[in-house]
């Protein structure tokens, strides 16, 4: 995988080989982005099964359990770690002689990774429909390919509509702390030949008020049965600000980011993360906060489903109401799979 | 002036000799805070009047003239350099004698500095009383000692208030993308021994939304007839976001800060500012953008007055509707002076 915290500065490969290393690839953010870390977290366990040589079914399961709890630690948030374990695991209950439960393994793995570009086509397609030529799009944190497999959640439908001819540009929120926006959307950007400009968090505002900005977008690590939407920390109030100015908010995700378990998002559990993530920030070589301060650092916040325009997901477009809408995408499509 | 550009890391003055020199470090940022740069201002015409020596009266009202204009151009938004400026110009219309007008020039900056002491003193009380035992305020940019000459505005009152025992907390925006909040706003808290988290801009929302703020406080950089006002950029994402939440919005500042000949805060010039300022971000010492990279960096956004709960002035508080009220009160006491 590339080692995301390395970039643009550097493009660095990291190479993991047992699942207790793809843990802890996820944890400290080598690889980040909510599709991408379900992909890795279903190739750590895929690993397991190919580095085992033991023929006790029983053995093989126990490995399997403990990977998976030790995965599924790594970052509560997202849903999508959870929904490729949780996909892995089912296999065990298949009837099946050790050897060909690990092989059956590895090709599930590969499996969800082939499906989750084919889903980011999918919703590239989709959602570059609701872009407009001469459209200003502010977009916040990271969701290109480097967050998935390939193509992207918001950044595809971005790229798609820049590839179908339309005249867009982007404004990129930094998105503090760990700088995605600046860091990675930017790359991504430069990369695909598509005009850019980087925002600061807190202006995204002012180009909403101005009308400088005509559509909001962003991806999804979770999303409620109600449609509330867990995401990168600063998305609900930029959610808000758009919506507040009659900017339409689309987000795009994967229909597997829909956790129906759960009635609103305030049940979604936030990641609370080093607070040397806000406190190690410099400029010009030099940290700018007072040598004892201390720091607040949730990952995440809640956009409730009021302020978002549409959705945009693998199987379509979501319209509002979303607590009917949402579920009636998801479950339908899923019985046909 | 202390050189704001180097904390926390470094307490060093700055010593300027000639209003250009204090046009320049109000340009760069040396010295900032909207009622801060009004008295730097108002002393760097004070040097030109001590320096000159010619006796001709034309020469020197070219003089302060030019240098006047100089000042007025180093900040465009805050309106209180202006203010400081034409009040220091206001003495050439009296018909004295060279001699006697550098002196009552000189005198006038004097006047000017203590007059700022008293109004943030006065501000601090009257604030402070807005502030409830318990309350965890969010507050924007830095509006301290350092933003004045002495208390400050927004956190003249929260410092009052800490001051009068009350237990509060204060959630610290660091402000990108000059970091005011993390460098200075923390320093002053540290200083003053008033507890304090860090938090990033995009972070606000989450804690209004989940009942974690129960104030939000800043200053003001010019406030129009109608109560819009121009503050630090992110002002406005904040304000909105605590409106939505019912959390009350307080910005606080001297009346000199109000523009009554603009009508909306439409009109409120807003300074771009070098796009390194956002570009320039590290971590661990290194650039996070990429090398192309480009930005936008308007400094200033525009608050719309119905996010607004109460205003405090040196005057007194202003309650809605702000169209109405804010007008008496800086008239009513602007005769009395």
């Amino acid at each position: 995988m590339i080692d995301q915290r390395r970039l643009p500065g550097e493009l660095k490969y990291v190479t993991c080989r047992t699942s207790s290393q793809v843990a802890e690839a996820i944890r400290n953010m080598t690889i980040r982005g909510a599709p991408a870390i379900g992909v890795a977290a279903a190739f750590g366990l895929a690993l397991t099964a190919a580095r085992g040589h033991s023929g006790n079914i029983e053995e093989f399961k126990r490995e399997i359990s403990r990977d998976s709890k030790e995965l599924l630690a790594a970052r509560p948030t997202a849903i999508n770690l959870a929904y490729a374990v949780k996909r892995m695991n089912a296999l065990l209950a298949k009837d099946l002689p050790v050897d060909e439960l690990r092989a059956a393994m590895i090709e599930e793995a590969s499996r969800i990774a082939e499906e989750d570009v084919q889903t980011n086509l999918c919703m590239a397609k989709i959602g570059a429909e609701l872009i407009e030529d001469g459209d200003a799009i502010i977009h916040h944190c990271n969701t290109g390919a480097l967050a998935v497999v390939d193509w992207g959640t918001a950044l595809g439908c971005i790229r798609m509509a820049h590839e179908q001819g339309k005249k867009i540009t982007v404004l990129v929120d930094e998105t503090r702390p760990r700088l995605q926006g600046a860091r990675l959307t930017a790359w991504e950007l430069e990369q695909y030949g598509i005009p850019y400009k980087v925002i600061v968090d807190g202006a995204a505002g002012s180009f909403l008020r101005n009308g400088k900005a005509t559509r909001v977008m962003f991806g999804a690590d979770r999303v409620a049965a109600n449609g509330d939407i867990a995401n990168k920390i600063g998305t609900y109030m930029l959610a808000l600000a758009a919506h507040e100015n009659k900017v339409p908010v689309i987000p795009v995700f994967p229909c597997t980011s829909v956790d129906l378990s759960l009635k609103s998002g305030d049940q979604i559990p936030i990641e609370e993360r080093d607070t040397e993530e806000v406190l190690g920030i410099e400029i010009k070589g030099k940290r700018v906060t007072p040598k004892n301060a201390r720091a607040l650092n949730p990952a995440f916040d809640i956009t409730p489903a009021k302020y978002i325009s549409k959705m945009v997901t693998d199987r379509g477009i979501v319209e509002p109401p979303f607590e009917v809408n949402l579920k009636k995408v998801v479950e339908s499509e899923c019985r046909e799979q």
